[in-house]
């Protein structure tokens, strides 16, 4: 490997290793501020408490589940078939359970700073006003954001720059077959990251949404207390749910997405590269591994524009947290696009110092397919936000419907979900091109990982929210005054507008990052015949039953698991109600506030329920792709994943906006002061059946489709013969 | 042509003829039956002339918009790109013109048989009891669906075989290409037909929901008062609705999917001569134009079988209602299958007398296809009642759930139409399977028809439901005994269930009908390299980019699509619900009993809304695919039809099945004598949330995906060259 890269990689790393140091420092300082409140303090170590034992029983589930896979993959590496296949193998094995030890260390991380930060922050707002409150919850969300970006990177880049070391010193140093075979191998790693994030958001999901709904419905609409009333024996749960959801589920989901996004470029660099090999050396000449370590230097790239972000914010308390949270945003975003011009004219070149070029584009061309990426996201966030914020008619119209009662709310909340679809897809489909039309189908991998490149800073805001809002669960359970929680709703609902924008860059990332897998494996797997073709026509082949069969399933699976998960959330608020209503008739003094009730019970219904539920759609997910290999042959599999991504998309855009939509139009209902009527019961209906839909099943679509086209990758090469149980019968 | 296939198609337009006859007959009978009750007779008065305002008005706008695609064509027809395209040229527009003007015949014929036949059930319940109302509602259910599918095969042969006469007679007796042209023209009699039901699907369907949601909300939640109380303002336009969208609207949807799977198992066979004739005449040897005619021959026999069902149970009145229905539709069936035995060891042979083979499969197989068609379509309808009826666990489940309130109730019927998908894809999947292997892609297009070839039969069933059930709601309008209502009540339970099969029948003829359009799309527009290939490998080859995109944009559609006009719904029901919730307040005497209702201005609100909510959505059908097709090329409109297909499939079972869930969970909450408990509002919610789902919205799926591909077939010819918006700029 030339110099450049071996020092690219250093610096990447060393960067990775930075960051991860700085998290610790600032989990330390948040861990050191004293909670001066008592009741604050003892409800959150409660909180606390509960979530950390969800997190140990969730992974004595998963850690068995894991070490199963990655012996499947150790035994797969002795099966000849195999042996070319993308991240099989004992080498393979170890990635995947680095990947996923990360991804789930990034959770856990990120979980026990936003458990110390929520109470820091209700604090804070108590004892000295917003701007401290602020800076805490920022904190505790930058702890988040760093050390999902850290960890995902740290791990990748390591083991990436150890396999190849391995490699090039056992092969004689062939430096590009290493480089090849080493990106091969840490697909491995991404497959980790996307188990366990699986794992975390659904079981995290249902957690905190069972909760959630199950208190809303017996506090808010039987009994009629408010939302975090310490009388409601769930509010703990409910709290908890947050952080194991909204937190821990999320930094691995976003630790997933992220990695994911660099190892489907990487991959695409590679399947292009070997393509070329296959023509002959002469056609290498335009081609060059730099292509395959350039998005982990575009990350290193991001992370140091996140923490140079971070590091401004924290210098000082600001007043205005719109703001603060927009300037953050913009600061990063600025790095990383000046600085990756430069990385993409300097580094991007051939050996003889001209630009290389990919499908005819010379590189520059690169920063362009990143820059399509970043306006597709933040299209995608914006037409979110059109249809999810009371600025925009859409959540005023379902507001109006409300008034005519349940089912009207309803009705137009779920129309105006499915309607959103229509502009996102557009947005998305115009970014998918464009990225195209700049430089080719490594584009859009490019793409992706540009939109992702600062989740560094996107999920320090994504994290702050559900920091503040547990700050105020806090304030209210604790008694604090009304300005407190005057305080933290403020610094919230903030977070979820800028949130919005951040959730559109994870839905195009997921869409980018997940096509980009897909056409790896139509490459690998033979259906597409030269994915490096000059633009025009980058074909594709394919047996038309097996393949209209295949998209017929692969549409039909992100429904499956969509009604399981949805099912699963349904079926433990059931056991919510029922145990919060027993505890309110069984014990009349817990309504009456002069008995505490039983928080534990409550914890303990959400996560057996929540755990036990997991391993079903865990499984769909897993065994689906499999199955359809096996018995449709490439084509099938190629299909379910074509049909597998646009159904989840569509689903999990669907899902996001229309919860979005029904919670916001409850929420403009109370502020235009209309709360308790009955437009408001109906509002809240609404918003309870939107709670699985976008916290819940929503959230899981992109991670679902992943591991699906991660796992049809590692199939490729076993199928790529034609053989499948379908062409035995055919033939 | 061979002597026996002009006796064959002879025969076919005599027997339509004479189904026509009878149809005539039957529903002259009905009209001589003289209305006793005299408010029975007023009030379905007021239903019919409410009914025929209404279709007056929609024809005045269905109209115009035929007459401008029927202008296009004849333009289209001096374009030398198209001069070869399926359906163009003032020939197809006239069948065109044909299609469309006998579907809302169809429609028209069965909706004023079963406005008759309404009061006169009533009038039999009230007067002779249950055997007699039974025979009557039988029926008018009879003229319904013997109208269908004598409308539809008369206009569709007579057409077929004028085309041929007129073709062979110019072309100087080469009947072959008479008859490819031919099946060529009549493809304009299926858009026909589709325009027109999706036009009275979508129009028919927010009448009728916006009517029956906008009554129940004021009426049963608000005003406690029961349904088809003659007090409700809206009563009568609910009862129009009943007519307009489950008759009318049903008729010409069901007429579409007829014609439908018969032109596009025509249309099939053409392509696959089409490209036997490219290989060569010794090819040809091998294929035939029987396989052209006989989808016509094989409907011909249903109808047969049709009529001598309907003869038999007409000859004496029945007393168990669920029997009679039963015994109509297996001798139905069991008459088509033994002919349709014949038909193929008889008809199917080449010159020499040897077995016609297809695919490598000799004739007789081409029944096996039918069979798995029938065994799939009846799975299907299965698998419906599974999650439907309140005889298995997921209706009891949402029962439950109502118990903890609307939210869980939403959850929980949402979730269980999600999960309905996996059992009826696998179901579907499993038939275009096996009918592939029976009789090659052919099969497919065979099966659909075999599927829908007791459509005669299937759909009096289907009709004999709404017409029940409207005279049910004269019943209680008109103040009749209870037991009256109990009779009605009984005759709906008994077509509900017997409809669901009739459902599955539906759903899987459309995927297959769908589906053997795409891939004569795919052959035609040269994706598919050769249809006839030997099973192993009929390939398609697209380019990829574009193929994506245009996946996303498919499965997206449906969605779109469905969003419009479940907001429809919702928009017209609010209107609705203000004129209630007005006329009771300004005249308090309503309630009362004192004063009349104005019952015109609901049935104004529900006319002028559905049509004017009808048109968006039907311009969003008809412009898409053309838009993508210019835009993107073959290969992206190529993936818009399969992506459509497999989303409207999905969304079409989903929401069906989510509606029927939530609907027979109400009932069954009902029958448990929980009604006007909380769980009982939790499950009125649902149900009117189903409403839009399931009866509007879903029913319209199978029309939407079939116009688009209908669209896209007549398009094959201009973008088969490779010329598309995007080669131009990627080149």
């Amino acid at each position: 490997m030339e110099k450049v890269n071996l020092i690219l990689l250093t610096c990447v790393l060393f960067i990775a290793a930075i960051t991860i140091g700085y998290v610790f420092l600032i989990y330390h300082k948040i861990k050191k501020l004293k909670v001066v409140n008592k009741d604050v303090a003892n409800n959150a170590a409660y909180i606390r408490s509960g979530a950390i034992t969800f997190l140990k029983r969730e992974f004595k589930i998963i850690v068995p589940f894991i070490a199963i896979v990655a012996l499947v993959f150790v035994g797969l590496g002795f099966i000849p078939a195999f042996k070319s296949a993308e991240g099989v193998g004992w080498e393979s094995a170890i990635c995947f359970v680095v990947g996923a030890t990360f991804s789930a260390l990034a959770g856990l991380v990120g979980m026990l700073s936003a458990t110390n930060a929520n109470s820091r922050t209700a604090d804070a707002a108590n004892e000295h006003g917003l701007p401290r409150a602020l800076h805490v919850a920022f904190s505790g969300g930058a702890v988040l954001g760093l050390c999902v970006v850290g960890f995902g990177l740290i791990g990748l880049t390591g083991l990436f720059f150890a396999a190849y070391g391995i490699l090039n010193a056992t092969n004689g140093g062939d430096s590009i077959k290493a480089v090849l075979e080493a990106s091969h191998i840490i697909t491995g790693y991404g497959l980790g990251c996307s188990m366990v994030a699986l794992f975390g958001r659904v079981g995290g999901g249902i957690y905190t949404k069972c909760a959630d709904v199950g208190a809303d419905i017996v506090g808010k609409i039987e009994a009629n207390i408010d939302e975090d009333d310490a009388r409601n024996p769930a509010t703990i749960a409910d709290n908890v749910g947050d952080n194991v959801g909204d937190i821990a589920g999320m930094s691995s989901d976003l630790c997933e997405s992220y990695v994911g996004s660099i190892v489907s470029a990487m991959t695409l660099a590679t399947v292009f590269i070997q393509t070329e090999l296959g023509k002959g050396q002469d056609a290498l000449a335009n081609l060059n591994i730099r292509l395959v370590i350039f998005p982990l230097a575009l990350a290193g790239l991001g992370i140091i524009a996140s923490i140079i972000s971070v590091l401004i914010i924290r210098l000082r308390e600001w007043k205005d947290p719109q703001k603060t949270l927009d300037i953050a945003t913009y600061i990063a975003v600025g790095i990383v696009i000046v600085a990756s011009v430069f990385l993409s004219v300097f580094y991007l070149r051939n050996a003889d110092g001209s630009f290389m070029s990919v499908d005819g584009h010379a590189a520059p061309w690169a920063i362009a397919a990143v820059a399509a990426g970043l306006a597709c996201g933040v299209a995608v966030g914006k037409i979110a936000e059109i249809y999810t914020s009371a600025d925009y008619k859409t959540v005023k119209h379902i507001a109006k419907e409300s008034e005519t009662g349940h089912a009207t709310n309803i009705i137009a909340g779920f129309a105006s979900g499915m309607k959103s679809t229509a502009a996102t897809v557009i947005a998305l489909s115009v970014g998918i091109i464009l990225a195209y039309f700049c430089f080719g189908i490594y584009g859009i991998g490019l793409a992706a990982v540009g939109m992702l490149s600062t989740a560094g800073i996107t999920i320090s805001v994504d994290g702050y929210g559900p920091i503040s809002d547990n700050a105020g669960g806090l304030a209210q359970m604790s008694g604090l005054r009304p300005e407190v929680r005057e305080i933290t709703d403020h610094l919230d609902a903030v977070g979820n507008t800028t949130a919005a924008v951040g959730k559109g860059f994870c839905t195009g990332s997921a869409t980018f990052t997940a096509l980009a897998l897909v056409l790896s494996y139509g490459q690998v797997s033979g259906l597409i015949e030269d994915i490096t073709a000059n633009s025009a026509y980058t074909n594709m082949t394919v047996d038309v039953t097996p393949f209209v069969i295949g998209i017929l399933i692969g549409v039909m699976v992100p429904f499956l698991f969509s009604s399981l998960v949805i099912n699963s959330v349904g079926k433990a608020a059931n056991k919510m109600v029922l145990e919060i209503r027993q505890q309110f008739q069984e014990h009349p003094g817990i309504l009456a506030g002069t008995e505490k009730p039983d928080y534990n019970r409550c914890i303990d219904i959400a996560t057996r329920a929540s755990l036990k539920e997991m391993i079903v759609p865990g499984i769909v997910a897993v065994v689906t792709p499999i199955l359809v290999g096996v018995l449709l042959g490439k084509a099938g599999l190629g299909a379910l994943l074509i049909g597998g991504l646009a159904s989840s998309g569509m689903l999990a855009i669907f899902m996001a906006n229309s919860g979005g939509a029904w919670d916001n139009a409850k929420k403009y209902i109370e502020q235009i002061g209309k709360k308790g009527t009955e437009a408001h019961h109906a509002a809240v209906t609404g918003d309870t059946v939107g709670d699985p839909l976008k916290d819940t099943a929503g959230p899981t679509m992109d991670i679902l489709i992943k591991l699906m086209s991660v796992i049809a990758l590692i199939m490729a090469p076993m199928i790529s013969s034609g053989w499948s149980v379908w062409s035995l019968i055919v033939k």
